[in-house]
């Protein structure tokens, strides 16, 4: 039986610290302020949203929502972002992607126009050199923050560790990677173009998860203290929830790896539960080093 | 008896493709030209440098040396660097690095001061963040593109191969690490942090030895059929070389493990032979990008 990491404790310690520091901003007549970018109507975007304006209300965060019309030109947008930009009582800003297909071609310009100052969830290039070389350049994006954010509430020890990363993408996969680096851990990316890429598997002290393949990852190939860091979200039209039918997971076959591991997050209610409050985090931060 | 893999070979087939692109600019009135901006005379400084002006004077690159005294004030560096960005006839330049004890708290500014379209040693987080991503803003650093150079003109496979990387700096280590992987390699970093790092030399398909330590791979750890690039350059006083006693070696104990991999690159010859040719060709592009 492993130890379940759970999202929520994860998210109410951090909350608590955050509180503290919201009310030494307010003291100092400041209100951490979000804005949230939406084009369109995409329904994770909504749900992804909506949690955001809950946390951000426990917490004290002034959320603007920016809502923008699905065939908003990249004229348009980039004014927007300008304004956002030039806007002092505005500390982050969080622009939903991917962007609509005619905005697609333009969307590195559109998301390196924000002030990385401002770049709560890490689109701009100077974010990006920011994880890269271990610097305080703009910030990381919130995911890979919050499996750092886990395994420090935790008391995961990384130093030395072999870490094993699925997935090279820019949200998850490689901040994750380099972050874990950053800590000392022996990093090591699988990805799609990887040969026997489960055979890595077995020999990592931390794993995780972001390949985005339901069941991938079986009793076969995991070992006892282990600690597993489940990122994706699949969805499961057999999963039976308390709502029926259809459900959400992650790589891992959760049944068969959790009996043997040290650690797990569970899908949901693992890394996903983390990641708003993180980007609340960010959105303090901004305010406080502005 | 391992295959050698010759940095004048790598360095002579790249000069010979420069040549004609240097032609071609020639053509349009547009003469590929570097600034080398040296503070103080470090003699390993002075060596590169000499280097890089006999190849740039093969090439047909000009070059402009920008000698500072060792007292130099850092206003006046950043000052520098705005007059080198503001010349629209100068497409480069290189800054020896590390700068002088005093300038050393400010050398981030100061190397972030410069344009990343004539980054051509990859010094700012521009260039940091394309080597990241996998985009083409500013350039990786020469000694990191120089493995790459190797790896292409011997028609050595990266795709879905292991590799190893020894060292994580920002000079070699992690720029090889990204490289390889956007060449869809499956990348390990091991470094001074890590548990038991020689455990991992075997499983190595290609191994970038960059940690500085002589005689640290031996013959027990490698095995027929890897390729290794040695990056280091360590001084050994015991090595015998026609100008007598004392030379530069790699990681590698050289006599142990050339026999045993199927190639290797010798210390010296090897990667050090192709960094300025990369510097050149860095330049060239930025010549023809301007």
């Amino acid at each position: 039986m492993a130890k379940l990491l759970l999202g929520k404790e994860v998210a109410d310690a951090l909350s608590e610290e955050l509180k503290a520091r919201v009310q030494q901003l307010e003291e100092q007549g400041i209100t951490p302020t979000l804005a949230v970018v939406r084009v369109g109507e995409n329904a994770g975007d909504l749900s992804y949203e909506k949690g955001a304006m809950k946390r951000a209300q426990q917490l004290g965060v002034q959320v603007r929502q920016v809502h923008l019309p699905e065939d908003t030109a990249a004229e348009r947008l980039l004014e927007t972002m300008d304004e956002l930009n030039a806007d002092a009582a505005l500390h982050g800003v969080l622009l939903f992607r991917p962007l609509p297909e005619h905005l697609r071609s333009r969307e590195s310009e559109i998301c390196n126009r924000l002030d990385p100052q401002k770049d709560v969830d890490g689109m701009t290039d100077l974010s990006a050199a920011g994880v890269y070389t271990g610097q305080a350049l703009g910030f990381p994006p919130c995911t890979a923050a919050a499996c750092m954010e886990i395994l420090d509430h935790y008391g995961i020890e990384t130093v030395g560790k072999k870490v094993v990363v699925m997935g090279r993408s820019l949200v998850i996969g490689r901040p994750a990677a380099l972050m874990l680096m950053h800590r000392h851990a022996t990093i090591t990316v699988i990805h799609t173009r990887t040969e026997d890429p489960m055979a890595y598997i077995p020999y990592a002290d931390i794993l995780i998860c972001a390949a985005g393949v339901k069941d991938l990852i079986t009793a076969g190939m995991v070992r006892p203290g282990q600690v597993v860091l489940d990122v994706s979200m699949n969805y499961d039209p057999d999963k039976i929830t308390s709502g029926g039918r259809g459900g959400m997971v992650g790589d891992c076959a959760f049944s068969q790896v959790e009996p043997i591991v040290g650690a797990i997050t569970p899908v949901p209610g693992g890394v996903g539960a983390v990641t708003n409050t993180v980007l609340m985090k960010h959105v303090i931060q901004a305010a406080q080093q502005a």
